[in-house]
């Protein structure tokens, strides 16, 4: 039942071939092939087309057989009627793995569900396909990629989407946001590799430690339970489910040929495992950047020392971790005597169990931040330091926070109380060194709190 | 016991006088004479140090007293132990208006109640109050600001708020996301002019068309209950309420003296009279944009047209509107029929009563975002086109939209997937000509029930 030995070989192939290259940019048969010539892939790359001898400067062939070498994995973006015909040829030329880009199939209705017979008939076993109707993979460290020009970064997140769109916006905007991936899988239709498959891999994938999926629906939802239940304790998973309203449904059904289920199933099984569950690309985004950091809150305690300097968002996010069980820090007496010393008399106290106020000061003297958080973190009653600042980042902040970071060894986040202009360098060396950045306080306290689940989760069940 | 004229002479003084005005830019005695000096204020400034003949090239006075000319509005930024002192000066100088920035009253507990007492034994009615433990005003439209560097915008919206620094973080931000604003206010621990003070004036203002407050309590209940009463169907008001839970009341009291009052209350008082409740600044900003648009949703319906191309978020969306009883149009048949000619045989249908796909192929043809814009627009079943787009925001998608959303006079919202690297000069564009850019779904839904209920409110009760 396992199909992990078929999945690997999408990861890693020797060599390409696009059934359906164009000779036209705006044509995916031609996006995809420039992909992989701009990706730096190092395996040879087979455009297949009857109508050209060459596209994009490269060798082309009339049918997949007339390919003199071996090829790993095929892709193919035609029409719908020709896909049959084509994955026969593929199946003729004993090629193992086939994308199939082209939609037209259980989407539609009766008609295209036949087509997916038809399909599994053709290949008995001797081939795997992932799709139809998805856009394919995304693997950094073999320069697999979906489209031309989205950064190429690895890392240890993994992702597998019944929406295609989507694994491209997240792979993109999650690289700008410097986080790596190890593969991201656009599953489609799933006629025959599902997600419960790819679940599978991703357990024993060393190279993932993250695990999320995009959902709509699922065939074997017994094997499904089966595998969360299982990988859940060792592996944090973030899950997006859609699908769980009647007109929902209706969407579903029409995009991949899913049929969704019971919103109260699906909520029992989120919530029994305790999966992170998303609902729009920054959550998932944020998560990323949280459950990237695991190692640094394992083996600690969870009470977090707050420092900010605007009243209003203080006590907001006061409110928003009493909401949440979430606990202040019990500073000790010489912690806030030391603090007495370098805060201002402006505006508020320093006490035990509450957040630290430095006040509208900072406005002024930007390193206050840094003077009471160098102060703050060396109480052993701190575990976690959460800054809520108004400040900009600058290369001086960065450099102190990182440092401040690795002599404490505990975990400190940056809360901007607002999306900013642009995307600094500083801000990104930030996320990328192990301090995350949120733009609001219940994005991070959202995020945090899914990782102290997964934590709590993972240990009492291990 | 109406202040609005008391109020009024704060907008528009003729002459300022810093008292605590400082020579060290480090100081805010420095920052507030600067932020006038740069602003383009237009009327005498007068430093008043007793240690300096001359700050920022401006002639120093030792006391208020020595001022030769009348002054209109007098700024406090000193010591909290100078500040009697110093009220005392300015009411003998027969000053009106008076700013108290310096802390150290009510928020410190019974000594600083007691001054707080005192202060209002000095003023006897004669001169107002803002503060204290405040940052003043902001008012684009006289060139008052908070800070230097924080762009002056005029515009429909007013904001009072007990937290200084998010007064200045959402005027700066506002500013920068082409929010313009009439009245900005600090208020600090309002001793004597009070948020009950603030919303009568907002009531009766031509110039303020959306009220927005940042509140951790009130003194006055029932007048705050009655305002909101009659103000609430006149005008859009949002509120931020902290100071929620017991802890969060702790930190009000610390922050501004304010005693909470029990969540239920609030809950009732905001829901009876359909107040936009928010709990972030990204919240109110996007709640800003909406409301500033408030016209293009009068006497239309709320049939909504989704134009999107990324499945899953299509699905995604779809589960939002039916969770918030949103409706979709019901596009008419030669709707449907232009359609299908235009939007690629790709993926998905085009039906009554649901989304529009246009599927992955818009990652190749960003066109085609507006050329089925342009059909859906034109039927008259739709009230209200949503775009969730996946493109990048160019010159010609910014003309196109603004073209479409001026000759059919009907409102177009674009919606984001993504926070963008960085917000560009064509999305400020978008936004400051009456298209709302929001960068997830459930924000722009969010904004857009808080509208409809306050559409809905007002003219229900008037």
């Amino acid at each position: 039942m396992s199909r992990i030995d078929d999945i690997e070989g999408f990861f890693n192939p020797r060599s390409i071939a696009i059934l359906g290259a164009s000779r036209s940019p705006a044509k995916f048969g031609n996006v995809f092939l420039r992909s992989y010539q701009l990706s730096g892939f190092e395996g040879n790359i087979y455009p297949i087309n009857p109508n050209a001898d060459e596209i994009n400067g490269l060798k082309t062939y009339p049918s997949i057989k007339d390919v003199p070498n071996d090829v790993d994995l095929a892709i193919i973006s035609t029409h719908p009627r020709e896909v049959l015909k084509l994955v026969k040829d593929c199946i003729d030329k004993g090629i193992k793995h086939i994308i199939i880009f082209s939609a037209g199939f259980g989407e539609l209705g009766k008609e295209g569900k036949k087509r997916e017979d038809q399909l599994l008939e053709i290949i008995k076993g001797r081939a795997s396909i992932i799709g139809p109707n998805c856009i394919g993979i995304y693997v950094p460290s073999t320069k697999l990629s979906f489209f031309p020009g989205i950064p190429l970064i690895e890392g240890p997140v993994s992702f597998v989407s019944q929406s295609g769109f989507i694994c491209a916006t997240i792979s993109r905007w999650g690289a700008i946001r410097g986080i790596g991936f190890s593969k991201v899988i656009s599953l489609g239709n799933s006629v025959d590799l599902t997600i419960n498959d790819f679940l599978e891999y991703f357990e024993n994938d060393p190279n993932t430690k993250i695990i999320s999926i995009y959902i709509e629906g699922v065939k074997d939802g017994r094997r499904f339970v089966d595998l969360i239940r299982r990988i859940s304790i060792k592996k944090p998973i973030i899950i997006w489910k859609t699908g769980n309203t009647p007109l929902g449904k209706q969407v579903i059904s029409s995009h991949t040929g899913s049929i969704g289920g019971s919103k109260e199933i699906w909520n029992s099984i989120i919530k029994k495992n305790k999966l992170a569950q998303v609902s729009s690309i920054e959550e998932i985004l944020d998560y990323y950047q949280i459950f990237l950091n695991l190692e640094q809150f394992k083996n600690i305690g969870q009470k977090i020392c707050l420092i900010a300097s605007q009243g209003g968002l203080i006590s907001n996010t006061t409110d928003i971790f009493e909401e949440n069980g979430l606990k202040f820090a019990n500073l000790s007496p010489s912690t806030i005597d030391k603090l007495k010393q370098i805060i201002p008399d402006y505006g508020t106290n320093v006490v035990p169990n509450m957040p630290i106020d430095i006040s509208i000061a900072a406005a002024l003297d930007m390193d206050l931040y840094v003077r009471v958080a160098k102060v703050a973190i060396n109480d052993p009653n701190v575990d976690i330091l959460i800054i809520l600042g108004s400040m900009e980042i600058t290369s001086e902040l960065t450099k102190d926070l990182l440092k401040l970071k690795n002599k404490s060894n505990k975990p400190i986040i940056l809360v901007q109380p607002v999306i900013p202009y642009r995307l600094s360098k500083f801000e990104l060396k930030l996320r990328t060194n192990g301090i995350c950045v949120f733009y609001t306080v219940n994005n991070a306290v959202k995020a945090l709190l899914a990782l102290f689940r997964f934590l709590k989760h993972s240990k009492q069940n291990s």
